[in-house]
């Protein structure tokens, strides 16, 4: 089996041993074990568990990034709350079904210290230039020109990043929440907000 | 000194170490200098670093939400969105005046294993269902009868909480941004959302 095969396999494992554990419970035993690799092999290629743990942020990372990327890029020519639209199911259908994934960026990698909390602020910093960007578009096809002052565009992307994390959170732990409803939801709150919801004007793909 | 006085002091200085140094990194030795003990008493009154920094979480926590409940409580008798106001108020108030408290709640405690994840989660489940009773109540004043569907009216406080997260940790990494601007950068957010603000319709205290 090539070496590059191997290495994603005990990525996986390790994602999942990862974000189900945490880091500092996670037994590189058990991530041999479930990669089908002995533990010399693990630390042959990854070197140690912090280097393992890195490799685990930085793969997840792209992927998350990538995942909203094409998911806004879908809807490229689109209204701007269509391409936000496509960007937040994009995001919500990419952490449901890698939940450990999320688990190691949201919950592990913040708070293990640097590198990893970098890594993952870098992430996070990218995703809120996207959805800054889409408000900024927003208010240009409102307007012709953006009104809402930068200040103000920057603070309601990070609520809306904010939203969608905490929303993602709650869909992986509850089952019954899909990874598309999180989206509708979120959608909804952030568009209409919760007045216009209340009145009866809420947001429609269509 | 009396021993209760004293014990707070050791709460404060290591409040202070563990929210800016994260708790692996933190020291006993520090936070001692810091309190202006001797290391042994930290030890004699909260026995270890693993109680000491429950102590803290256990601390911080029920100060945060008694800082939103005397919030939303100063509003009572008022329109559900002028309570949201001044429970949204109170939060970036008390975060804002108290960023180490939140660095350990939101950045450290919920990563660090039980028990401490559980405290962190009974905290937030405590403001979830102070957000969530104000949005029904809000939908009953609109409509006589709360007509958004219970789950819906669950994903939403999830939605909102996840903002004033996402804005808190914002507001405390950017001196510029005062707990205030917060506040109604979210309520705006919130309640008019992004095509309401877009079309200049936005929300007022008044």
């Amino acid at each position: 089996m090539p070496r590059a095969v191997r290495e994603q396999q005990m990525l996986d494992a390790a994602v999942r041993i990862f974000g189900r554990r945490g880091y500092r419970a996670a037994s590189m035993d058990e991530i041999a074990e479930l990669a089908g690799v002995s533990k010399p092999l693990v630390y042959l290629y990854l070197n140690s568990k912090e280097e393992l743990f890195g490799a685990c942020v930085r793969r997840e990372a792209a992927a998350l990034v990538d995942a909203v990327r094409e998911g806004v890029g879908a809807a490229s020519g689109e209204r701007a709350d269509r391409q936000l639209w496509g960007g937040l199911r994009a995001f919500f259908a990419h952490t449901a079904e890698r939940p450990d994934g999320w688990a190691v960026l949201h919950g592990q990698a913040r708070t293990q210290g640097e590198p990893f909390a970098a890594e993952v602020a870098a992430m996070r910093a990218e995703v809120l230039a996207f959805v800054t960007s889409l408000i900024v578009a927003a208010a240009r096809e409102a307007h012709g020109d953006p009104l809402l002052p930068e200040r103000e565009v920057a603070g309601l992307a990070r609520a809306l990043v904010g939203a969608a994390e905490s929303l993602a959170d709650w869909a992986n732990a509850d089952a019954s929440v899909s990874g598309k409803e999180a989206a509708a939801t979120l959608m909804r709150f952030a568009w209409a907000g919760l007045g216009g919801l209340l009145e009866g004007r809420g947001w429609d793909p269509a």
